[in-house]
């Protein structure tokens, strides 16, 4: 039985925190860590044995945690991220490993150093069924070589305070990874395009809609779109071309209904309803990997996070001078391989 | 360039006149009769060369009109049919060829002792492309051996005064001639089964909806489900179910819409809409034959005709019986082989 | 932390087995039962601390084990059942409760007679998210009231052993009790048909595919097909009429993939594989409940059991007859409402 | 009756004969002209009433032949425009309307001098049903604005004489025109993109696929794929991403079969056949067009040949230079307003 410290309880943590509680086997949480305590003492209050930790290394420190998750902002995953690793102790970081991809190469370092693989990074869809039939399908060769993949990610709305920066390193970030993974390679170029704006998109630094042109190092091209404000619903796309023809990602199995001269299914607007069988699944296989005393190859490690976290430099830079970025990577260590 | 006389300038009446003035190649309408003059005289209004002859058996014997279309009403269909028989002249005649079997029974006495074939019955799912891939398939055994069949067809409203004699006479009519004509079998038994009827069949001497199982000489059944106020859109389902596998008609073609959490496509309650194909294709046709002095052979004979009226009138017994009732067919003559 | 024993370690036990031991929370197992000891020993091999108990019995009896899984031959249900519920033993009891309706109410009158409510019953579906969506639709009354449905269930093959009984009793039967779960009514009428017999049907008292038409009390008729070597897969349908609109479950979602002229989703022929997801959320509530000392009300309960046992001694009934045979039903007790 | 005289006698020009002589009401064909005589000879030889005529110049000149349908190679467009121009004959002609957008605008320049609309340009899409219900649903404002679209052409192999250039001219010029249509806007800037190439494209001056990104005046983005070497099909994809939802191109309407662990719908390889209804419909509208001494106003006029033309010679310039290039489009002439 796994005992995890949950670092920050928002949407997303307390989602996870009752995924840790009731679904998942062989785990429970500990104690959580929430600089809004009230939000935090309301997600524990039905489960008397979680402790809540004001101070989040206290947390990390804390000697019955045994593992940490860290669902808190973006800018602590680094600090948070070093703190545990010093203790090694197992992490799960959710995405991005860093905001900046020289923040990330610290935490890679240290990872290093230290020795031991101790990070899973939460790029969740690399557990999504769909996206796994995929992979294997595209790896098996039957439909030949991939020549370019088309990609769009889509969110109802955004949250105001969100700008173009955020559309990269929170969202085309897991465009970034996945299509990385599914085609074992790793982005050279990225260019951003801005088509006209939506009148949905509120803050006047995001542009919305947006495509991501990203080129892996044999030349594959990913063509991405990244919609935050769509409206109509939570919806994602993946289709890859091969030199004997595509696979596309399926949408959601949902009732149809034949109604008023329509048959229509249903969506959901809800990312985190979207996705939660790849949750279930990130989770499970993070606390067997732990219980295991070893990593989980299956995930995305800290250095795949540092991938991402260059590429998406690359597509800041790209947002401001309109034109083609190259993408600055190093050779992966062994150490990750 | 063929010259038609029309009976009957109704709302499908008005649609065959204007597809043969306005699609159908090589031939023109010379004249139409219709119980409703001021309908029929607004109808060919905008085309000066076509004459309004108000006597049926008149526009029949007109000497300009080489081959006659009858869309009156049900029970005129087999003394029109007779006398352009007699006429030695062309027929397209809307089904049923007749509103009981002994009707069409006479109707196909007279075209064999003509000895020349003159009617094609206007079943026209016979030319819808859909069906023509469905027959394709089953029939090159692909899919091995049918074994049964589910159908629907369902309107999405009924004219108040149509019932439990119409929905098979009229509606059935098409399932049992389109299944008949898919596997190459006749129906031997029928049985007629009422579930709970809708609040929207007003008249009511009328179930709705109704379940039709026809069984084959051979023991295939079919499964047929009619609705004729199903309110959402006009909406025919069929699957063939084979000894390897199941072949299943396509839903029509149209614009995918995502929005407001739906992803949806448009339906229409137009039944002459959702076949306008299949009848251009089927008139097609019929024009052709008739310039070529000779029948259509991927069309409905007469004797298909009768073939159909026999199953309707064991439907009918059915209806009332609730058992199963035997449909007493005889051989096909060689005449229509 | 449940522990639970399982009686049975086939195909579907082990499935249970590894389900309980891996992804439910809450649970594990510790001890099973099966008339194969070599099969039971190699599926607990890697699992040291789950002790094998030969006598079926024995294991309900064993201190440790608090609640008990039945997953062993149809025929064997009852006894196990009465057993546990003699020692006040929370039971999982996969479907059926028992191979006679007069076994069931047996089973249904123990329960009743020891006060509390101890069984739920393998109706997997009811946690299937599909059905759960149609049923929560079709409870909205969005569409109206539901008039009849189509069900189609599908297996690729059937073992050899596997006759018209069996059609009925295990197969039928989860279309038998969803149905009435989903429109929440019982069946008072039954009918099967034969249509033609597939040639893969090599048990020659097995007739398929079948169609078994079923009555609710207020006049609904599900029209289900059963066709258990359909060859192509597992497949279910299901359609229900409203009066304003139809409700249909969706396909599974699988990648489509286009190549050589085609566009195609691939389908399974694995039915603990397609209902997976509804396998686990079904254990992982029955745990809950048991671990809440209570019974799951979402779930099936032996009164549910012992419906479905009389509605499919009637469908052998009327195997025999060709005829509609009723269905014998007597008022449920309080205790099951 | 039109008398029509084509020109050209290929795959298309052969398709449009049969067309004009079997479907399009109103219309006969009095002459053909091809390079090939005996291909030409053999396609009229079962319409002894059809003449061939060596020369197209005498066939445009021909007293019999009321109205031309160019169907040449792309180079002749702009000689036999003028010609029939000259002799203000109504003129059916394929895209381009010239090689060049220099050549277009002579084209434009000779039927604005004459000052009668002469001439409809082959963009058969404008006709088809999927598209014409795409425009109409983006027009009618329901979904906001459009911000960017999605776009595929995809044919199944290209002739190995095919490079780069017939890549634009002859394949995304359809996507550029459409889109135009579609949105009603024209194009300001346009990017072509290279991502890894098929080991399909043979010709070494081929590219494919490639990624075509077009900028409206008002900010919109179309991003267009061209894969002329897919394989699989001939494929047409379209999606409109509007403010408040999206809109997409439906797939083509085929039986589904189940078999193997599949379920599956053919597709074509042949695009005469993907848009034949659309070229019926194009047809006949020209020929009532013709008929009525006037142009159809539905479809493509020179001015959108000449439009599409200059669009076109900027993603030439794009595949050499990799960068933006603007499209230099003067202002729409009353004329074809």
């Amino acid at each position: 039985m796994l005992k995890v410290g949950i670092i920050g309880i928002g949407a997303m943590g307390t989602a996870h925190f009752l995924r840790l509680m009731n679904k998942i086997n062989n785990a429970t949480v500990a104690a959580v860590s929430d600089i809004n305590e009230e939000r935090a003492r309301n997600a524990i209050a039905p489960y008397p044995g979680v402790r809540f930790i004001a101070d989040p290394i206290a947390l990390i420190n804390d000697p019955e945690v045994e593992a940490v998750v860290i669902v808190s902002a973006d800018s602590t995953h680094e600090e948070f991220c070093l703190e545990a690793l010093r203790l090694k102790k197992f992490i799960f970081c959710e995405k991005p490993l860093s905001s900046s991809a020289a923040g990330a190469r610290k935490v890679v370092d240290a990872e290093l150093a230290g020795g031991k693989r101790l990070i899973q990074l939460g790029f969740n869809r690399r557990f999504d069924p769909a996206y796994g039939e995929l992979k294997e399908l595209v790896s098996s060769g039957k439909l030949g070589m991939p020549l370019m993949a088309h990609c769009a990610h889509r969110n109802a709305t955004y949250p105001e305070a969100f700008d173009d920066v955020v559309a990269v390193t929170g969202t085309a970030i897991h465009e970034i990874d996945i299509m990385s993974w599914l085609v074992g390679d790793y982005f050279t170029k990225a260019q951003v395009i801005f088509p006209k704006t939506s009148r949905h998109a509120k803050n006047p630094n995001l542009h919305d809609p947006q495509i991501v042109l990203l080129t892996t190092s044999s030349g594959m091209v990913v063509n991405c779109e990244i919609w935050v404000n769509c409206q109509y619903a939570y919806d994602i796309r993946c289709e890859v071309l091969c030199e004997d023809g595509t696979a596309t990602l399926p949408r959601h199995a949902r009732v149809e209904v034949c109604n008023a001269n329509n048959r229509s299914c249903g969506m959901t607007s809800d990312g985190l309803n979207f996705f939660a069988e790849s949750y279930d699944r990130e989770f499970q296989a993070w606390v067997d990997a732990c219980s295991a005393d070893t990593y989980c190859a299956a995930a995305a490690s800290a250095w795949d996070g540092y991938c991402a976290a260059v590429t998406t430099d690359s597509c800041l830079k790209s947002q401001k001078s309109g034109g083609i970025e190259s993408v600055p990577l190093t050779n992966r260590p062994d150490f990750y391989c």
